[in-house]
């Protein structure tokens, strides 16, 4: 999906939302683990539910791995059951020497077909230019992470700069906002102000709303750009709204709240 | 494995050779893709070759996930077949917020059994801790990298020290030289001068000798402490030494020629 397409799908359905695909056996409704493929019955149910309310999917890749070859499968046919429309997000964070990051952007843009990868910065240039190469695909290189851990080397400063913030001038050289976003948290709102005077145009995958505790008013008001230029995701506190059978049904309404908080969004910066 | 162990190993065989079993469909020997599984069926060759000559072995995850559920199940083909007292690493380069770490903790430790996997730091600590909790486990983070890249932002320096030494001086904080080792690419031998003055006792993964044009001698006279310290990886040198019917014999022999320079470095550096 290319840069254009998505901001389409954004006026279309009002919504900047990206929910989280992280399926966890220990926390999905236990009626589903009686079935062949109990987590792709639930992402399926959780699609099915809140598909016309969000612009994109982000399964993040560990909740499969620790499930071996069984949650492999189950990834795939997640990915292949989300609509065409809808941006879809391999929350994978890797990054290695240039020749090992192009069998990743193998991995997840020629045999998965990810529409974007989140990458780490550490490794430079050529452990992320890989990603690149693919025509409407996307790398989400990670800047400003949501996490407490965000903290330890993210806001090391360098001639009066934080760390994160060279992260972003430098890798925003290395290709476009047509196919580079960056990871801002939403626990960080604040820091989008200093964001977006580097990078005004890029869209920001904005994750740590809900069960991490980050605001969407803030993440909006100091993020927001002409084009929208946020995905902003929630994962547990959709996924999880209910643990009874009703957990798609929960899971709608939760993000239908979201999604009509972004629809006033949208109108108070003009996008719509 | 304990850090006992591992010295112990290093030791007996004379050796701190660590061998990437980066496995790749288009360079492995032709012969092979006729069989069932040629990926398991090179690993399986190179391993019975090379187990007395090397005291790990490093499967860089990337070349497995290139290709999907077969990849997978050669990996873990692989690694059972990895002799017990080989220390296992799986060359992953993960590192999530905290809740996700542990889903690829368990991936890793759990479900595949691998003795050690390369972390990521940029997320910081509660990314790392994670897979710290694991007994006679170990995190390998990635300190200074061995690519082009690692320039970019690992020696960015905040009061005049390298965002690399941030990252060792932190983090070695948050466990112990008994399960923590960290990745210092063999084309940056003079760093490791700087870095033994920061942890003298902790493991360092080299990797960057032979392809990537890294120095033994050099690693070996700045890195080694007394009990040896070092695991020195050499991945496309050793297992593509040959693209015919010999290559399990020829990578031995490229093998056998730094097991025996490192007998001379164990040596000189009074180890053995």
């Amino acid at each position: 999906m290319n840069r254009q397409q998505l901001i389409e799908q954004i006026k279309i359905k009002k919504s900047f939302l990206c929910i989280g695909l992280d399926a966890d056996l220990s926390r999905i409704p236990e009626y589903l683990l009686e079935l062949d493929d109990p987590i792709f019955e639930f992402n399926k149910q959780i699609i099915d539910a809140t598909k016309d309310l969000c612009v994109a999917y982000k399964p993040n890749t560990a909740f499969y791995e620790s499930l071996g070859v069984s949650g492999f499968i189950s990834l795939q046919k997640t990915l292949d059951y989300i609509p065409k429309n809808i941006f879809t997000i391999a929350d994978a964070k890797r990054g290695d020497i240039g020749n090992t990051s192009k069998m990743y952007a193998k991995a997840f843009f020629e045999n998965m077909n990810f529409d974007s990868i989140t990458v780490a910065p550490y490794m430079g240039k050529d452990s992320v230019t890989p990603f690149l190469y693919y025509k409407n695909k996307w790398v989400i290189l990670l800047a400003l992470t949501s996490n407490e851990g965000g903290k330890d080397f993210q806001f090391i400063e360098s001639n009066n700069k934080a760390l994160y913030k060279h992260v972003i001038e430098t890798s925003s050289k290395w290709s476009t906002s047509e196919n580079m976003m960056y990871v801002v948290g939403a626990t960080r709102a604040e820091s989008l102000l200093e964001i977006r005077k580097i990078i005004p145009e890029h869209f920001l995958l904005v994750p740590g709303l809900g069960s991490q505790g980050g605001s969407l008013s803030e993440v909006s008001k100091y993020g927001i750009n002409k084009d929208c230029g946020l995905l902003v995701n929630s994962s547990r506190s959709i996924i999880y709204a209910s643990k009874d059978k009703d957990f798609a049904y929960m899971a709608r309404k939760r993000a239908f709240v979201i999604q009509k908080e972004m629809y006033t969004e949208l109108i108070r910066a003009n996008v719509l």
